[in-house]
């Protein structure tokens, strides 16, 4: 395994045990502040613009300052400029709101190489079991405090469904809403096809947008598939013509089974993989 | 003003400043850990042992192993030793999971001195918005993952909900259920009161149970109150004779406006404050 190279915006690359946040930063104490985790190829983080956009989003709606895109992005850069250029991996960057007395963000970015789990998943999927959420598909959108579409560091929540599902001796999960619709996974969005059409769940259910899956709709001609963004159910999902979680550094991989129940496979997830451009 | 105390596991009295977390500290990138933060009087950490048990079940339910609770309390001990001992003022102790690919946890105590606003509150009272937080009252109960009565460093939910408040002028956020049932604020418990008898939300609607309340219901007797845990709506609290919030800092506070709507004022407040032991 490659090791991880962290950059910190303002000083460069420095070495990954480095203590960095100060203890009253409340991106510590408090999970405030955004993030966002892209897939690194042939040297570079893909999608970046993409990514960088959601996070001017996150920070919006968090009311976070951020630095200058342009000084993320060569944060970015300055990280994957001590990666091997031919290495598949994944880049983290994370803007804290900073020490809560003022003295501005802590920003920084990580890559990492792609554990042995997620390269597992990708080429077997994935057992999943579905997991309410409490709210209903509608909430989220009419109360901005409950931050929908937004990617903050306050991830226990997701951290605790991943176990959860792991205690069961299964891979993933996938987030339902009180009123019985899908919403997502803790670190993905939820792909399903009909017959010859891509399906995923709509942005005003206050899922984080899969910038992953916005590439794959942006694509999907390619493979001769139509997209629809749609409200649908775990039965839906159970009567689909496959079904996958789609996340940046894993890609996407397929959903095998689903609460215990057997999923379609139309032999898809090869064709989907390499339009995203993810190694097997 | 103190200055703030800092004081590391394994290394005491630290600088404020001292870089602490490593950037790859999932409680840094997740929110990932539990907190508590207690009252400091005459040089202790107020009702230590409650929240020292309180930390427990936050680590339990988020599978995360603490240091032996006599470390904790040392380490607080440390830190409150060089704090002047007869200045009031909070401790917040922080507890995260630590590097992603091991290597334990970071645990810190910070100590700080109360804030003019929260000073302002306790004597003056707070002006609050209700604010519904989607799920219903029973909804965390039945999901472990929701971490339900569990203080996690995922609190970018509850600060945004405070930073809504003070975009309207207002002081502080009261959460509602989907179905109708107050639960608590951001950082703090509700506390009303009906004719002899203070009121307080139970625990089995997943709210986080309040430390400062549990010790004021212990001692209601001493003002010739009863007390009850019950379940009740927005209308019951504009109904009540007083309704307060009660954290570990601020103390108790009393509600003087709720939703624009002018609360009762029993005149019961001083009373209450004095049985807690905080100074006005």
């Amino acid at each position: 395994m490659e090791p991880r190279v962290l950059a910190v915006l303002g000083r460069g690359v420095v070495p990954l045990d480095t203590p960095l946040l100060r203890a009253d930063d409340v991106g510590a104490t408090r999970g405030d502040g955004a993030f966002e985790t892209m897939h690194v190829r042939e040297g570079e983080a893909w999608l970046l613009d993409r990514h960088l956009s959601r996070l001017e989003t996150s920070a919006k709606r968090l009311d976070l300052e951020l630095p200058p895109t342009t000084a993320i992005a060569d944060l970015i850069a300055t990280a994957l400029s001590v990666w091997p250029a031919g290495r598949e991996g994944g880049v983290k960057l994370v803007c804290t709101r900073g020490p809560e007395e003022g003295g501005g963000p802590t920003v920084y970015a990580l890559v990492f190489p792609i554990g042995i789990g997620p390269l597992r998943q990708r080429r077997q999927g994935v057992r999943v079991a579905s997991a309410p959420v409490g709210y209903t598909a509608d909430a989220r959108a009419a109360a901005p405090w409950l931050l929908g579409g937004v990617k903050s560091l306050s991830y226990a929540m997701n951290m605790a469904a991943l176990r959860w599902a792991a205690a069961q001796g299964l891979d993933d999960v996938l987030f339902v809403s009180s009123d019985g619709q899908v919403l997502e996974g803790p670190t993905s969005t939820v792909v399903w096809a009909v017959d010859d059409t891509l399906c995923t769940v709509p942005d005003d259910t206050g899922i984080l947008p899969g910038i992953t899956t916005a590439y794959l709709f942006d694509n999907a001609d390619e493979l001769g598939l139509a997209t629809a963004r749609r409200r649908a159910t775990l039965d839906d999902l159970l009567a689909a013509d496959g079904v996958w979680l789609c996340s940046s550094v894993r890609g996407i991989t397929q959903i095998t089974e689903l609460d215990g129940k057997p999923l379609a496979d139309p032999g898809l997830t090869p064709a989907l993989r390499d339009v995203l451009g993810f190694p097997v």
